[in-house]
């Protein structure tokens, strides 16, 4: 189901092929996030042209809303939103304790009030398996406990534990037909942790494995450092995911370090604010200087929004509030994520890889808010999924 | 430049050709409604798809932002916003009397407080052509004096009266090549007055006629009033336009009352408010009777949105606020306002017209709003333009 084709000879990146029940992915791939059933501002139209192979949906929203009843009789995530292509859905253990103030933990699960209506509601392996068995999902994840960046030792160890107890008691629950499912590792900044969990996991022989409890608001050395702690650990013959990562940048960075998955809010989230991603970085068409720039949003892009419209054309929308604005740049900023990940896949394909990391790295100027959580926990850009 | 193919033997109404610098435009015709140089939420080739011939701009929003530098620099607001196909553009008239809380009206323009900053303006019939004329639009809008519906009958008579001196004025200005002007007729609820006023304007001889002056809050009788008192003293050889209107059901009645071009800001502002427009009126995708249908938005509706998606999926997306679900609708809303019209005017072409007409009423529910403008002044939701 996942075939390693290539690892490059200067780096640790993989080119891969993940089978799945909707369709091939291949591998290292970018996952647009579609947290309710719709990836923000773009419509599956706009998903294909640019690249698209496969989207992410959320356990603990889709619960919430539309619900399961719905989504049941709709035939399935697939179907209610008419995505013909694979989706990996997020167990809502991330959710279950980033989103809800009031939860209790118990032993099967999570008690929580929805982050909605304060309605009680319990999500645990045996429930976020069967919602997302319901949601007809390619690849489900097991339910796990995420503690934040500023959790103690204790905390670390007993979500560690936890997060391995509960991972036994998903590999248990049937699955959706073809439904592939994948584990996830634990373990904060601690490396014998993470080691721990790793080796704890993979012993249940999932589809995949996951990263997590990365992108919770920790330095970026922090980050890099839980991901090199885990990889070791993991199997070659399976593709490795890092949640909830990251920028460009940091994208490029973890392939070189082994990873073949990722999915953030990051370009659309960015799209909404008015700044657009490019090869050089970041940048905000709600500035003045974009005023009377006739350009592109980025000069080489063949993305619907950079072969329609200039820069000034965007900046004006952005400026009066027109819907269009921020949609185009939600198609240039994906489009951006994606053509990166092909062009990843191509230099590895080709051997090419070390080179294009050095040069990459050497021309992305990152943002402000990365250079400072370079150094310290100050939440980023793509600080939450 | 418009050619009068053939009128309704059974109504007034008529099939006719509108040569303009950027392309041919059949009416009758529905002009989606671009205010800020983007006609929310749709993208151009979204407009391409549902049929759009031609759209709307506004001079008072453009001039204010992004401002005529830009536009200027950009080449025109066809140029600007990237559509190549026809504009016209309002003159500003109606926002300077609607928008802008401040004003002193002086002989030959108003002086008014920008409704944004406060900053202080002036716009008058050299202005409003010469801003006109820079944007390039294909048809131009003379600038009148638009007096709110309840304006008492020695006010309606001094809008009239400045109304024709400032077409006067308008008709002197240089215009952009190949650029029509159209005359805007005024005189309220006064039908002795629209035909004075219809009489000197026409006297200018413009290159097609607008009715003014409705669709400010008037009861549904009283429009119907001012266009039939108006149209019997428009030249059959010119196009006509009523301006700012309106709900489905009221484009088929003033179709068979002779006119030709609408505008109307209604198919995506009632998107936005979640309601979609069908044959059979118009319906709330929000409601909890939406919830588990899984059928198209309209039975047998070929655009975008009905094709690919449910009732169910739709309310779910407006439902958690997803910008998609309001794209959707004012696609399809859109769509519903161009193919009546595609229809309008086949029925005219094949003789069949009248019974469409009489079928067409009968079946179209009208909404409480428009009810209830049907017998006093309370604003519809087609009040504003």
């Amino acid at each position: 189901m996942f075939q390693l084709l290539r690892t490059d000879p200067a780096t640790q990146a993989r080119l891969g092929r993940l089978e799945t029940a909707h369709g091939v992915v291949d591998t290292p791939v970018f996952m647009p996030v579609g947290t309710q059933a719709s990836v923000k501002a773009l419509d599956p139209r706009e998903l294909d042209e640019i690249g698209t192979q496969i989207i992410l949906g959320n356990t603990y929203h889709l619960h919430i809303r539309p619900g399961l009843d719905i989504l049941t009789k709709a035939g399935g995530l697939h179907r209610f939103m008419n995505w013909p292509k694979p989706i990996l859905t997020d167990s809502g253990g991330f959710q279950v304790f980033s989103l809800s103030k009031i939860r209790k933990i118990k032993a099967h699960g999570v008690e929580f009030r929805s982050h909605l209506d304060g309605s009680l509601l319990f999500l645990g392996p045996k429930e976020a398996m069967a919602i997302q068995r319901l949601l007809g999902s390619d690849i489900a994840m097991t339910f796990d406990d995420c503690p934040p960046h500023t959790a103690g030792p204790r905390e670390v160890r007993a979500a560690v534990e936890r997060t391995i107890r509960w991972a036994g008691e998903c590999r248990e629950q049937s699955r959706a037909e073809g439904q592939k499912v994948f584990g996830i590792v634990q373990g904060g900044a601690d490396s014998a942790l993470r080691q721990e969990c790793a080796k704890a996991i993979t012993a249940l022989q999932f589809d995949g494995y996951a990263i997590g409890g990365v992108s919770v608001g920790e330095p970026e050395p922090e980050m890099f450092k839980a991901i090199e702690a885990t990889v070791p650990h993991l199997p070659a013959g399976q593709p490795r995911y890092a949640m909830g990562l990251g920028t460009p940048a940091q994208l490029v960075e973890l392939v070189a370090r082994g990873i073949d998955m990722f999915d953030c809010v990051i370009p659309t989230r960015v799209a909404r604010n008015g700044s657009a991603f490019t090869r050089q970085g970041m940048i905000s068409l709600k500035a003045g200087w974009a005023k009377e720039d006739f350009g592109p949003i980025e000069q080489g892009c063949e993305c619907f929004a950079c072969r329609r419209f200039t820069r000034a054309y965007l900046r004006h929308l952005l400026n009066v509030n027109e819907i269009l604005g921020l949609r185009m740049l939600s198609v240039h900023n994906s489009h951006m994520f994606l053509k990166l990940m092909a062009d990843v896949r191509a230099h590895i394909a080709a051997g090419t890889f070390a080179g294009f990391h050095r040069e990459f790295i050497a021309t992305y100027r990152p943002s402000r808010k990365v250079l400072a959580a370079r150094k310290n926990a100050k939440p980023t850009d793509e600080d939450s999924r």
